[in-house]
């Protein structure tokens, strides 16, 4: 999906949620463990109630591998149910040198066919390079996070601009807006007017709206731009909005008040 | 296994060697393939003709990661065969917010049953601590990386060092050097002894000498201490010295050749 693909499907739904799935055995209704994989009947009844008001799927790959190889059959199956009906993102964090990271793209793109993975930047650009020649593809490179640890590294002062901002400028080119999104967490609502100084027309995906505390309102007043520009994930908000029989059609429910209130955002600012 | 299992590991065997399992289907003996799963015998047969010389084996995730589930299932059947016989390193890279790091750490610590799981710093201390928790095991830290994207963010000047002698310091108390390690590329010997400066007793695990250039004697130079304190890894080097049916004895032979240099290094420094 390309960047107005992506916008288009934004408007269409009049939503920019991404759901993301976290999905953890010790969290869903106690009905579903007795079923062979327990972890892909709970991500396809949240997804069947939360696609209406949703453009995007995140997958937590750590709640996934945490089980073993057969915690990564539950993320092919679940991909395979998504069957492309939405923008998908590996939330792998990875980043390695250039061979290494050409075997993780295929693995999250050739593999699992995910539209989109998140990647650290630490070791540089020549990292994120293997993944930025899949075309249609996405590299989502962390730059402020929503965790407090951000200020120990993210934070620093470098003389031209903190680190997270020296990020955010090698790949800030118009170029790579078509293929480079940043995350930018919810909980520093400041930050965002000078992430779009150097980053104006890049998606940025947004973390830590709800059980971490961000705002979706303070993040839209400084981070939209007129092409949306935003994903706004929720994990435990939606898909534990119940842990009764009722999950699904819970998550459906708090999915379409985000969505309401993404409208109405998407409206005053006459995107829509 | 412990700081001090671990050196005692390295003067019994007189070799800090750690073997990078970097198994690629596609440079492997093309006899292997016909079987059921050629990268675990491939890793099995690497295994048994290089045990007597190394001291650890780290197991580069992407290559397992490419080939989706049945990829993990060859990575936990070649855990399964080392079964304790050596120091096992997970590079995995990964680094993420607090509950999701404590998913990886179950990944790799709980079910794989490695003893170490390289980690990426850039989103903070809280990113490493649900790993710390598990005693005996260890968090190899990326300080300074042997390829080029280093100098992209982790040599940028922070008016109190440089990005990576900020993590350096932040990750090098004394307590830490029992659970703590750092990535520090071989490529460039020259940046040894800041690090040492910072981080006098910590075990350093060095990529980069070999294939990528890095030379053996220079990394010793500067950066071995008392307890010897590296573990250089080979990868390509070694698992590949042949391409032939005989490329688990030359993998054995180039194992020996390394296992020779370092201990003549030990004798050298007085520590054997």
């Amino acid at each position: 999906m390309n960047y107005s693909e992506l916008v288009a499907e934004i408007k269409r739904k009049k939503s920019f949620l991404c759901v993301g799935l976290d999905t953890d055995l010790n969290k869903i209704p106690n009905s579903l463990l007795s079923l062979s994989d327990p972890v892909f009947e709970f991500n396809k009844h949240i997804i069947e109630a939360t696609l209406p008001h949703t453009v995007a799927y995140k997958l937590n790959f750590a709640f996934y591998e945490a089980r073993g190889p057969q915690g990564l059959v539950s993320m092919e199956r679940t991909m395979q149910f998504l069957n492309n009906r939405a923008f998908t993102i590996a939330d792998a964090k990875r980043g390695d040198i250039g061979n290494t990271a050409t075997m993780y793209a295929q693995s999250v793109f050739d593999y699992y066919k995910f539209n989109a993975i998140t990647l650290s930047p630490y070791m540089g650009v020549d990292t994120v390079e293997p993944f930025l020649k899949y075309k249609n593809h996405w590299s989502i490179v962390l730059a402020l996070t929503s965790n407090p640890g951000a200020d120990d590294f993210e934070m620093l002062e470098t003389g031209e601009g903190k680190v997270y901002e020296r990020v955010i400028k090698k790949f800030a080119t118009s170029q790579m807006s078509e293929q480079v999104m940043f995350v930018a967490g919810a909980t520093r609502p400041e930050t965002f007017a000078t992430i779009r100084k150097h980053a104006p027309d890049h998606f940025l995906l947004v973390p830590g709206v709800g059980a971490q505390g961000g705002s979706l309102e303070e993040v839209c007043r400084y981070g939209m731009n007129s092409s949306v520009g935003l994903l706004i994930n929720s994990s435990r908000q939606v898909i534990y909005a119940s842990s009764g029989n009722d999950f699904a059609a819970k998550a459906g429910e708090q999915a379409q008040i985000i969505q309401k209130q993404m409208q109405q955002i998407m409206l005053d600012k006459g995107i829509i």
